[in-house]
């Protein structure tokens, strides 16, 4: 028979997935000794009965009793007793913090008779009936389902009647009238009493609650986490304790190390007769825990030995809630505390060096999100900045730059070089241009799932978005802070990491922890100052962490680069090879005019002879790559781009040509560009992501991809003659089936062997292809008979197999998408696992059960995203290769995937 | 152990794998006691064992003597023997038909001395050194590898000093002095003599027939046509017949029932005093079989009780060769005849009138490919027009128009309201415009992969290319055959079906067959001559054929249908409802304006006017659909294409902005051109396939997808309120996510509900999803919980799974691939089982598994295809949709798809 309730001294901390979050932890502080409220958890296999069957299961109701007559035992006291009453608070808890499920109501138990009893106990009457119109109040609207305004417009009316600012203008008088009007209300909407049997109370807010797990925002709430609807919430009973009976009571919230700094100490605030509400409301001002030792060094000295016994129990950060009733301390609640992402690293590194966890659980505790953080260039904190305003931070970085207020502007002037932050109440697709040109958007309005804060996470670009004391006028191209208006071109600074705005020009300071990365631990330790504690800490534990990541790690990190600078540069940050090089990169500037000869020609001279001057240039771009990262793989993309992105825009020129006609011009340059039209005309594509490019070039153009092939053959047996160790490797983009990889690999066999003969070494080039269509990895048994690697292009697969563009429909809808929660985040952004990620899943397996040494990687920009890191480990690749500044990330999370058993949380 | 030598008294004609084609038939036929020349088949396992050893198996040769020992016994002549040689053929017989390996090798046994043999066996010197000759040329050419123009230019040479136009003029001493030259040129190149030695001349040709399997050229066929490259062939070595020992001796060609109508009797052709190669070269001018009746009426006799013997054992219509020496008959080779379209119908239904096969066999033997042949327009044939020439048959049809010598003037003439045929040397992506504006395309040059015959094929366009003898003279607008000279704008006429070009206007004869299909068989019947037996019979052979077909059929088939006309059409040629009905095309013409309004609102209240505007347009379009589909699904997909489609183009559009500027025009014209532009920028997509369309633009656009909803709702309640069976469904396009169709389903409900509120009905709407993304069919289990139905639309899922847009790349590479082997056949005409066909039958199989009853269906173009019709079927699929013109096809491959065991030819 299953059991429904769990009495506080039953259950443990791992029991969520039954006790709920909230239940599960006061059952563990139970469990170790620490003086917790009694109370009961009744499961979430009591709520998947009652929806199972629309009324609470009998059984239940027998348990409750039980559960309810211990508590009575326990606390000496019994519900709805009229002299010495027992009140319980009832609070859902589910395995997942959620939002739009009923949360609380408190003191239940009161009623017409055993309030004057309360009135006794705590010798306050009007404590007393400020409590029972509080119960009436709560149950009325989340039990019973009245319009909360109702009770608020009669609190209102009291007030008004009393000439009261608050409601501590109220006497015990009003409240008592008060409390019969909220009677009055219920009877009038209910068409019952509001009840006065304590246990009809209980029943029907535990009813409430599991009620409340299928509201219609609940279930919205679940579909877009992604949370199963089966799970059912817990509900938990607790005896209320009272902070606010005197001055020998309070309440607090505390933590067992700084979450900033992570030092270990007494970090909290405390507020004498108070609840929990008031510290929260922030009405009044807190003190520190070093005041409650001065007032009550009894319970002082308890509640340290109680933090000290969570701290050693959880071994990590406990953030605790406490009331202390007439000297009598009372834990509430407990959880692992929340911390900033410097606070993250100390903390970890800290538990390890007080041998409190083992290097592996430090890793566990820090996230390459986290890492991210530090990596960005923040303002100068020596300059105390007094924020202007704060808003929400959607998307980090610190940014300086001139006030703009439209998107032609934007553009306009960033393309005359200024660095411009727009500002808008919100951002539509319109505001795309702009937002590309600035280097920081502001809005006033908005979410961090609204428009502005989606797109401008995807692009990486400083966003700060609701900051609702921004008053912009868009038409006077100016906005309004209170008094102070910032005009179009001020200089402003926005801090997309805390939300905050500045006026002016703030320095921005480099990170020390890229210092660190770039020239290791010595280098940056000697630029801090000594006295810099925190700082000093912080990358030390940072390259404690990050060094056990390395050894931990399964998964190599290599770099997505196209110059031997950026290959310099990756390799310092830790690339263990090139995972990605573009090759179209290199035909940008003044080869730009080879690509337009090659693709303009008419004669097979013509483009012969294109491919001839572009040999050499190719061969010394491959040659540098192989030079900077010897010894180390640098797989070589062939191009990838249809040829026409090196030709100019159709519009543009159709306009410039019927523009030269209209005003009858002549000469060279018009008849040039008349012949360049028609070649654009002639190439053009409705869809050029879905056209004449990748491999289908390498077949249709004759002689490029052999170009590209020679000079990376030539360029190996270049560095091989010189002495050096190159590790080329050829990547043939977007091959969909085993023919096209042969015949362009039966090329690149030839092709080596030719080069190889001709200076009389044998080249060892592997060729592989990228998978990045959903045939790719649904033939990848076949394709694995030909690729010697694969290397998942998991951008392009994403567009293919989701069957949008990143460019056309970013901006355009996703942010709808995030906000009917379609998407939690940007399928771009982090892999889609049911979909991309279960292509890419039959492609590891089907390709390696053909070639079982099939080298397997990644090389969209999936690669340096955590949560896709752990998904790549866990499928099995062989590395993730990413941009450089995101290898550090990717070393770190390939580290955590190493380690975290059962999926670690990643952000 | 393995037997790797059958004599053909010991194989059948099932042993294809082991035996090859020829081998096994010949076999067959030996098994029946017919007269087949002694001999026997070396088998592939022969092959495999060679290949993977590199050296004829030792076993072999042992097995190889005792089949020459039996041979000798069985012929009474022994190789070699000087007096009386025996002589073989050495002849390839893989299971497939393969060019590019060794065929042939006749007379081996031949050698200084049995040259002799021969002469006196024959009475005939030149005969013997004739039959030499021929053998060391073959065996030098083919088994020895010397260049064959050796021997060529040495043949000239006699024929040149002998004054002689060809070989005939050559005198037995002219041959003797050849096979001298013929040896040294042997002795030269290999350095060793011919071998003499008739054992060594047979082990040799069959290892370079068992070497011609992997040669270059046979591996690339293979990968193209994916044969296995473990197959291996068989080789045949079979005793010499000669049919050129007189005048009572020849060879022919017959079929057992005439092969263009399928009557029984004797059809084919005989050569006195001739050899096989002699029929085929077309020398000589044959005779009729009734001929040879006359000639030698014992062998006639003979010849014909074997075609009736083999008819009723293959139970089909045969094709045979076969040898008459010196009055003596034997049968050299037979196979199931190849039959037009028109004689697979009627012998299909005279083998069942004869009892000899059943209806379900009879289903078999005939395509849907030969129907749909059978269903095109052809040229009237009464007229007996002469063709100006022949080409090859590349895209059936029967096309007239205007010559015309480019793409420009070809769209500009089509434009004018003109019938043209696009006539060029060969066509390339440069001509795409001209072939989609054209009614006929025409080349000299390409084959059947060429450029031009890949895209007419796509596009169904008529196509006759490789036509040489038609000489292009685009220059001059011109092209001529012989003589005779047709200048642009001249009319001329193509048949797609037999590769003729006529000059002028040739009439047009609608297909009886299409009549039928219309009008039931006995308005057909009506409609012919009484005399015309034959067009009666087909039309009666396709009435029995397809209506089995019906009967067999488990898959439903349903038609692609837009308006209430094209619904009346589908539904008399058998459409079981309609499987697509795309709602963008109701917004074209004048409802346009709407969607443009749509578009450019500003306010919601414009938008709402317009949506407004739509309601009682859509409710008319769907009110008279159910009504033509009374009692039948009608499945309409909500709007799918990106709404700027209804918009003008992008380019057009800036030049005319540009040019009104420059010309300084002003007025409400160039504001709203200027205001129009500004919002077609705005929606302006890089990639219109991948962006805001389908299901996105029901999300995104509010109100649109509600408002086909509420038609769709509407129309059926009113069709139900009148008394009818209406069966609407909703489809939703492009959904890649169970969240996407959460939401538009949510809302459909909701408004259905409505709907049936305000009627006083209850609406049964199945609401359905399109799966078209790969994603879609990855997440189908969770998909399927949200949709009723599945519709598989293949297009676009072929267009995402290989990352090609049809419209960007057909004509752009297509006609490379198929060239180079990468497609047979383009995947947009034929489903790709491998990678498109995977994600349907993991859909189809998930989704069911979610729900049982799940509907799935298929309305991309391949609903119409012979092939993917059989793959649909073996997927489980319940129905395929095609275009109403293929229903028939659909129809009959579906039926085959039930009774063909182990998937039948389809084409």
């Amino acid at each position: 028979m299953a059991t429904y309730v769990f009495d506080f001294s039953e259950g443990n901390k791992d029991q969520k997935d039954l006790l709920g979050g909230k239940g599960a932890n006061l059952a563990e502080m139970t469990r170790i000794g620490l003086p917790v409220p009694p109370g009961f958890t009744i499961t979430t296999e009591a709520c998947r009965a009652y929806m199972a069957n629309g009324v609470l299961p009998p059984e239940l109701r027998v348990e409750v009793t039980m559960a309810v007559r211990r508590l009575e035992d326990q606390m000496g006291r019994s519900l709805g007793d009229p002299r010495h009453p027992l009140l319980v608070s009832v609070r859902s808890g589910a395995k997942f913090s959620m939002p739009g499920m009923m949360e609380t109501v408190l003191n239940v138990g009161l009623n017409d008779e055993s309030v004057h009893g309360l009135a006794a106990f705590a010798g306050d009457e009007r404590f007393a009936w400020d409590s029972y119109r509080r119960l009436i109040q709560m149950f009325g609207k989340t039990v019973l389902g009245i319009d909360g305004d109702l009770f608020a417009q009669a609190l209102d009316a009291h007030k008004r009647a009393r000439g009261a600012d608050s409601d501590t203008g109220l006497t015990a008088e009003d409240l008592h009238d008060l409390v019969l009007d909220f009677k009055e209300i219920v009877r009038e909407h209910t068409g019952k009493d509001f009840p006065q049997k304590p246990r009809e109370q209980l029943d029907l807010a535990v009813e409430a609650v599991f009620g409340s797990w299928n509201t219609e925002r609940a279930r919205l709430y679940r579909r877009r986490e992604r949370i199963s609807d089966d799970l059912g919430t817990a509900v938990n009973v607790v005896a209320m304790v009272f902070g606010n009976l005197g001055e020998d009571s309070g309440t607090g919230v505390c933590f067992t190390r700084d979450p900033a700094t992570g030092r270990s100490g007494d970090y909290g605030d405390y507020l004498p007769n108070a609840q929990g509400e008031d510290v929260v409301s922030g009405i009044r001002n807190t003190l520190s825990l070093a005041d409650l030792e001065r007032l009550d060094p009894a319970a002082f000295a308890e509640l340290r030995q109680a933090m000290r016994t969570l701290e050693n129990h959880y071994r990590d950060l406990c953030d605790i809630e406490f009331t202390i009733e007439r000297g009598k301390l009372w834990m509430l609640q407990t959880r692992v505390g929340k911390r900033t992402a410097a606070a993250a690293f100390r903390i970890a590194q800290q538990l390890v060096d007080e041998h409190l966890i083992t290097m592996d659980e430090a890793l566990e505790r820090v996230t390459g999100a986290q890492l991210a953080k530090l990596m960005f260039p923040q303002f100068d904190a020596a300059a105390e900045p007094a924020p202007l305003a704060t808003g929400m931070a959607a998307s980090p970085g610190a940014a300086v730059g001139a006030a703009v207020f439209d998107s032609a502007t934007a553009q306009a002037w960033a393309a005359d070089g200024r660095d411009v932050i727009l500002v808008r109440r919100e951002t539509n697709p319109d505001d795309l241009g702009g937002m590309i040109a600035a280097v920081g958007v502001l809005t006033s309005r908005g979410g961090k799932t609204s428009h502005a804060a989606v797109v401008a996470r995807g692009m990486g670009t400083t966003c700060v978005v609701g900051a609702e004391a921004v008053v912009v006028d868009a038409a006077e191209r100016r906005f309004a802070v209170g008094d102070t208006v910032v005009a179009e071109g001020d200089t402003i600074a926005i801090d997309g990491t805390t939300g905050e705005i500045f006026l002016g020009d703030i320095p921005v300071m480099p990170s020390p922890v890229v210092r660190y990365l770039e020239d290791g631990l010595d280098a940056a330790l000697a630029e801090l100052p000594v006295e810099d504690d925190e700082t000093r800490e912080l990358v030390a534990a940072v390259d404690a962490i990050l060094t056990h990541a390395d050894s931990a790690r399964r998964l190599g990190v290599q770099a997505n680069a196209d110059t031997a600078d950026d290959a310099v540069r990756a390799r310092a940050w830790g690339a263990q090879g090139i995972g990605l090089c573009r090759t179209e990169h290199m035909f940008l500037g003044e080869r730009r005019v080879l690509i337009e000869r090659l693709i303009l020609a008419t004669e097979d001279a013509e483009r012969e002879a294109a491919l001839a001057a572009l040999l050499p240039l190719q061969r010394a771009d491959f040659t540098d790559l192989l030079t900077a990262m010897d010894g180390l793989p640098v797989t070589i993309r062939l191009i990838d781009p249809p040829l026409h992105e090196f030709l100019p825009d159709l519009t543009d020129l159709s306009v410039k040509v019927a523009l030269a006609e209209e005003r009858g011009e002549t000469g060279p340059d018009v008849d040039r560009d008349e012949h360049l039209l028609a070649a654009v005309r002639r190439m053009h594509e409705a869809n050029p992501m879905l056209g004449l490019r990748g491999v289908r070039l390498g077949i249709v153009i004759p002689g490029l991809f052999a170009l590209q092939m020679r000079a990376i053959a030539e360029a190996h047996a270049a560095r091989l003659a010189a002495g050096g160790d190159p590790r080329a490797e050829i990547m043939i983009p977007l091959a969909a089936s085993i023919m096209e990889l042969h015949l362009v690999r039966d090329e690149a066999d030839r092709i080596i062997a030719e080069v190889g003969a001709q200076h009389g070494l044998t080249l060892d080039i592997p060729v592989g292809a990228m998978i990045e269509l959903p045939r790719a990895a649904l033939t990848a048994d076949r394709m694995a008979s030909v690729a010697e690697f694969f290397s998942f292009g998991t951008n392009d697969l994403t567009q293919t197999t989701w069957g949008f563009s990143r460019d056309d429909v970013e901006g355009a809808f996703f942010h709808e998408y995030t906000e009917k929660g379609v998407f939690n985040v940007s399928p771009f952004e982090s892999i889609d696992r049911q979909g991309v990620g279960r292509l890419v899943r039959i492609a590891a397996e089907e390709g390696r059960a053909t070639r079982p040494d099939l080298r397997l990687g990644v090389c969209g920009e999936h690669g340096g995203d955590p949560e896709s890191i752990h998904f790549f480990h866990d499928v099995g690749l062989d590395y993730v290769s990413c941009s450089p500044f995101r290898i550090p990330v990717a070393r770190l999370e390939a580290g955590r995937a190493a380690v975290v058993t059962g999926g670690g949380d990643t952000r």
